[in-house]
């Protein structure tokens, strides 16, 4: 995946996410920025821990690891019926759904790897079959974010300030990033650009993954804590906001970071375009409406503490749900790898999910 | 000031500021919620500095410390003549109103220590008078967050839900609190009431502070961070958000903590009523709209560090204003001692200050 035209991938010691035949590599996120540390996976629990430790995160980034740990499950698996070994990998894959409920990529993928297991002859031919299925969704996601990042850029004018939320770059996708590809892509265009990344709390992937995805880019930035946004709108200093997505449903309702939400309010309140940046395997048109989605709680330990330190009183009871969900009506457009996508949702997304 | 009839002050070991004949002690809101320590100040230097490194925090409670630390260096200046001690007194002012640009309240205690010292007769009348407009200056502060809290409990009805940023309780005023003040007072008439606490990125008064106030008054409370407040809201979970003032322009425009704007936008869009409850201490009817309230930026290594430890990669540029200002018309009711105003605040305002 070197070498492909464009924006180049960010340069780190090894890529985000690499499959080494028997193992997968993948970049520590939550030891960013302080240490570039790469693990070497040899199971599918290890990799099931590392999505639910955050690990790895980015919905396409989940994607593609819960497809290799289907792969290095079943190369695991002894049975020598068909029966038998899908009757096992039916259980691996149920584990691996339970990490986080709300990416779609993680259940596509798996359903994909799921058909693929189904559709072999013999357990041999399966096991290979799926490592090759694994491969491809990788390949096919770094290729839809470098597709998408292209048709992006087209949007983002020459002297823009982008207001961006969460990390949505090479580590989030295993590619180029969807939201943070388009402003890679863009800056690659040679148009000048400021990037305003908010910290993202609770767990601070702005603070921590887009600044030093951005720095490695040589793009400038600020940052700001998730409260100033408003501040920055009012003051006229933000062009667009673009953002990824952790599913989107049918009607274009957009679930994302906890957080986007307030983003996408404030947007309208200014007329500032608010830019939703996804690969078409975030798209569940089995899903009415956003209010379908379901929304991951997490510990509230992320909120009383920050890297391991309490900022509030013992006992304190904390919410923490992780995505919040944007209605399709706040979206300005949803720039997808098989084109940029505004209203009406409803018949545009049907018609691009049929063309896969 | 202790066994004011109503709600009662909040159960510390000292009050939060208590002024004790040559030196003030102030509880030192760095410290908490891990530790209680106070502070005794024995000069206005050393006020300014807890002023300026937050030890002391809140509109309301700086008045009141700077008040007491004009009426401490007067004890010490040495100058017989009047003039020379006005115009020491004059260079230790402008020293205290460096310390934050935001508050009103800083710059209203200062400006009546000093028509107090000028209007005096000789130096040592001019002490003692100065002493006792600090302490009158302090008991009226608490009487006006007393009787604001009662008018502001009558908006809160049983049940409610009430979201409030940043700390606003009797660390913030010296008193009763305004925001805090009012949920305490509508507590303390049997109203069974739950808050939603925002954790106040990046100093994290809400998280600190607020929760320790509202766990020492049995009031229920989840800890939130900043950015999930439009996901409560647009569940329907919030009834009313409370918030104090930094400072009220003539129009109703209003500065306070950094991320209130925002909050104020969502409850528009979501048909919340948006209160603010501050002194009049707070109105500055000197300026037209909140366009020229001062906005004071602080560092921006409160924004890369939380508690010391680092969140970014070095070097990464961070902004850092400490207030936003709401414009008016998305406040509901402004909460004062002298009674709630509501639009057309112009005229409203300037009738209620003219009161005083």
């Amino acid at each position: 995946m070197r070498g492909i035209k464009g924006i180049g991938l960010i340069k780190m010691n090894n890529l985000p996410i690499e499959w080494l035949g028997d193992r997968v590599r993948i970049l520590d996120q939550t030891r960013l920025p302080q240490e570039e540390v790469y693990l070497e996976l040899g199971s599918y629990q290890d990799i099931a821990s590392a999505i639910a430790e955050l690990k790895i995160r980015g919905a396409p980034a989940i994607g593609v690891v819960s497809a290799y740990a289907v792969a290095l499950s079943a190369l695991e698996i002894e049975s020598k019926s068909k029966e038998g070994f899908l009757e096992r990998l039916r259980g691996i894959s149920q584990t691996l759904a339970a990490t986080r409920p709300t990416a779609k990529n993680l259940f596509l993928a798996i359903e994909r790897m799921e058909q693929v297991a189904n559709a072999g002859e013999g357990v041999e031919q399966i096991k290979k079959a799926l490592v090759d299925e694994a491969v491809k969704i990788h390949s096919e996601e770094v290729e839809a974010t470098r597709r998408l990042s292209q048709l992006g850029a087209e949007l983002i004018e020459n002297g823009f300030t982008i207001l961006t939320h969460c990390n949505t770059g090479a580590l989030a996708t295993a590619g180029y990033g969807t939201a943070l590809g388009v402003i890679r892509q863009a800056k690659a265009q040679g148009k000048k650009l400021k990037v305003l990344a908010t910290e993202t709390r609770p767990l601070l992937q702005g603070a921590g993954l887009t600044t030093w995805e951005l720095k490695k880019a040589g793009i400038p930035f600020t940052l700001i804590t998730d409260s100033m946004a408003g501040y920055f709108m009012k003051r006229g200093e933000v062009d667009c906001i673009l953002v990824g997505a952790d599913r989107i449903a049918a009607n274009g309702d957009t679930a994302n970071k906890i957080g986007t939400y307030t983003l996408a309010v404030l947007a309208m309140e200014h007329g500032i375009p608010f830019y939703v940046a996804a690969p078409t395997t975030t798209i569940d048109l089995s899903l009415t409406s956003g209010d379908e989605i379901p929304i991951e709680q997490r510990s509230p330990e992320e909120v009383t503490h920050i890297q391991g330190v309490s900022i509030a009183p013992d006992g304190t009871q904390a919410a923490n749900p992780a995505f919040d969900v944007t209605p399709h009506y706040y979206i300005t457009a949803i720039i997808t790898e098989k084109g940029i996508i505004t209203e009406p949702y409803v018949e545009r997304l049907k018609g691009i999910q049929g063309v896969r």
